[in-house]
């Protein structure tokens, strides 16, 4: 049965890779128009990964996927190694000279949107790579809203099932059909694209840049055009807000966001998980600011558009920065730590902890003391006005442990390649929620990742993969009980 | 009803502290036959301690405890605090001049057997107060026991619960009374600390460091009375070995000790935790003892004895050290850092999140796990082979969210004192695990707490407070819900 969901898989994994490989004319355009020669690279993989994907594509044919769990845990693991592997074949060919480790932590970095570089010189970089990461980033910020959505609830992975069953807007039957729903994730995905690259090209960004930003915004992804990140801007605070708003439409969940926009219907919005998402960024926000406007002779203005923007963008998990905020001072950069854990809304395409499950959490332990006060009391945990059922409690707390584990595991790992502590601890967290900077003085908001050796690009890669794919779909897999019979 | 238990509570608590002043004519009597001056502190200090405790005892006697488990909270949080502030008294009044933070620190750090010393000097200090430490430390351990084994399991705090339901030896009936049972525990403990001591006597020690080492290994507390910890006995292998050994011993559960030795019952010691417990220490020794090998040129027998005896006093959260394992190279740290959070078995000295709790949160995640697989079986968690009930389940996560929800919140507490993410990090988690030292440049093995700030003292001293109270039991109180009605 293995044999046939794997066949399967490759199937469709190999159909992505086709359409991704013929995504990379994009850039082999843009070169052209700006007469680089690194056009030729993208024309080249395209040809040649796209021709092998049809190749293959055509050798699984016909293999039918049984719709088990099996096949949708082998695929969505498939599906993202893929866009990867082809996200990372223009990168080794272009005119970069890049490694192997790094062409390959770039394009995970990319898919994964989490941000992470090993690139330095993106200033003067040709425009046709800039534009392929931050096409990498938006396809896989809309992949993984489409995952959050429509595959994980279906692999009961990380209790987003709840959403499936109780609190789909999709089920309250405001869409006839699957086909409108997937229609208007799309276009209102691309209409915000086009909205915040038209808010930058108004408050002065060039265009180039505008399209590159706005698609790395809104997937909450991070990459930029230049090296000094979103600082480069930091005389148009203009920008800046607009960036700010759009890493935190980014952190939405995606349904709430199309039955707002398309059936206008602002009720949409009262969504728990929301309130909680604002509330820990307003939190961070006004208790940046202060602690800024103390520690350093800024104005007030200043304050809080930097820690607004930096902070934002740690919890959006999108990873842009305006500021080495690890030169904020002790408690600044304690912020920052913790606010890496954060993460947005379910359903949407930011990553780490989320929301909902700190909201569950935080139910959990509120009933759990009440307990202890009145020990025959029977609690009840709450998602908003709703009961949350065991299976979603189970599943916060299923991804709560493998997440600490993974965590533990990946320090050691980075530890073994000899990085410090306190660069292991921020990079693992960093990868497996998909922020994009570390903290210390290695790979601060300002470094890139190039000092780190191979292994540790690959160990980082894998760890940008499993935090993606919300750790248990992938680690699964790594179980003998799932190739078994 | 909250002010009767107030009442009662701080009567017991009253009792508690006049004894705790009668025990500083120990170090009293040490001082005057070595001759020094301290002598009188500690008798004035038991006089008016002693005096005061009696007149509160006095004053509040007649409130008859109501078996509540409120009162049970009350109670606990009284008793320790009390005792913190019972033993700081003497450190405040002796020769040492120290500052009210700093004796309280140390006060705290000794009654909860944490280790982490503000105190510099120790080799050339009145023996009275290097006794006191030691005392406070061996009746913090006693205490501890008492309180995992008697209190907490009525309280439902961290599932211990279950021990009592369940896999109490308690309830065998091996022992017919209550009473023998606890004359049981005592003996065994006076019993354990003599045989060390005397172990430490004949491997070289002197009789007064052989005495204050054996109280604070077994009750894996580590206050040394050299500034050099154990790295003093270096050139002494058999003494290192001697005290692995009985750290290992004090991170083992009591009521099997028990059993194993005064009932001979040797299939007490398959309690499921001992084999998690064992295994991580087995795993973390043997690992380390090769990556020292490796990146050092010393002996294996070096690499081994050092690696066994950092390893076993960072898991059994001791807090003794032969070597500053912070200068280990990356991963000897990393893994050391990870080592904190072990700590022992249920019902020990030992703190840290504990053996049964990681094999339960490791049998949910397996669980979980396999569910994905099989989305239709039914899983059971087991604690050896009989299954955990829900309330056990419950309680571990709650522990678990609650722990790492205090880590934080430390965390920028600490970091808001000017100190730095890995010192505040290492710091917070050391407290709340009571191992004793942290990592850093500032706070690793080989230095003291000295260089913190009175107020991040106190914030340590909250921390180490809240670890060994199990964290809930301290955080109810503090709920408004608690003192309603």
């Amino acid at each position: 049965m293995q044999y046939t969901a794997v066949r399967a898989a490759i199937h469709i994994a190999s159909i992505f890779a086709l359409y991704l490989s013929v995504a990379m004319l994009f850039p082999s355009a843009v070169d052209l128009y700006y007469g680089n020669d690194d056009w030729r690279v993208f024309a080249v993989s395209a040809f040649f990964s796209g021709g092998l994907a049809a190749g293959v594509a055509l050798a699984t044919q016909g293999s039918r996927p049984v719709l088990s769990t099996r096949f949708g845990f082998i695929l969505v693991s498939l599906l993202w190694f893929t866009s990867c592997v082809v996200g990372a074949v223009p990168l080794i060919a272009s005119s970069l000279d890049l490694r192997v480790a790094d062409a390959f932590f770039e394009a995970v970095s990319a898919v994964t949107s989490t941000g992470s570089t090993v690139l330095v010189g993106l200033d003067l970089m040709p425009p046709g790579i800039l534009l392929w990461r931050s096409l990498l980033q938006w396809v896989g910020g809309l992949g993984v809203i489409a995952l959050g959505l429509f595959i994980l609830p279906f692999l009961n992975v990380g209790g987003v099932s709840y959403f499936k069953i109780e609190s789909t807007h999709v089920e309250d039957q405001p869409f006839d059909r699957f086909s409108i729903f997937v229609r208007s994730l799309i276009s209102i995905y691309v209409m915000l694209t086009f909205l915040c690259a038209m808010a930058f090209t108004f408050a002065g960004m060039r265009l180039f840049d505008a399209l590159n930003h706005a698609m790395t915004t809104l997937s909450t992804g991070g990459f930029s055009t230049h090296d000094a990140s979103m600082s480069f801007y930091n005389d148009h605070p203009t920008i800046l807000w607009i960036t700010t708003i759009f890493m935190f439409i980014g952190g939405l969940p995606f349904p709430v966001l199309i039955l707002f926009l398309v059936k206008g219907r602002a009720d949409a919005l009262k969504d728990p998980q929301i309130r909680v998402y604002a509330t820990y960024i307003l939190l961070f926000v006004i208790l940046g600011a202060i602690y800024l406007q103390l520690s350093t002779d800024r104005s007030f203005a200043s304050a809080i558009t930097h820690s607004a923007f930096n902070f934002v963008s740690i919890i959006t998990t999108t990873g842009f920065f305006t500021e080495d905020y690890g030169e904020w001072g002790s408690l600044g950069v304690a912020a920052a730590f913790l606010a890496m854990f954060l993460g947005g809304c379910s359903g949407s395409t930011a990553g780490g902890i989320k929301a909902y499950r700190f909201l569950i959490l935080y139910e959990l332990l509120r009933n759990g003391l009440r307990r202890l006060v009145y020990p025959n009391s029977i609690q009840i945990v709450r998602y908003g006005d709703r009961p949350v059922e065991e299976d979603l409690q189970r599943a916060v707390v299923l991804f709560l442990a493998a997440f600490l584990m993974v965590w533990a595991a990946i320090i050691l790992l980075l530890a073994a390649t000899g990085i410090d502590l306190v660069t292991a601890v921020t990079s693992a967290l960093t990868a497996i929620t998909n922020v994009g900077p570390a903290l210390g003085t290695m790979v601060g908001p300002d470094d890139s990742f190039a000092s780190f050796s191979d292994v540790a690009k690959f160990i980082m890669a894998f760890a940008m993969l499993l935090g993606r794919l919300e750790i248990l779909s992938v680690l699964v897999i790594f179980t003998p009980m799932f190739w078994r019979r």
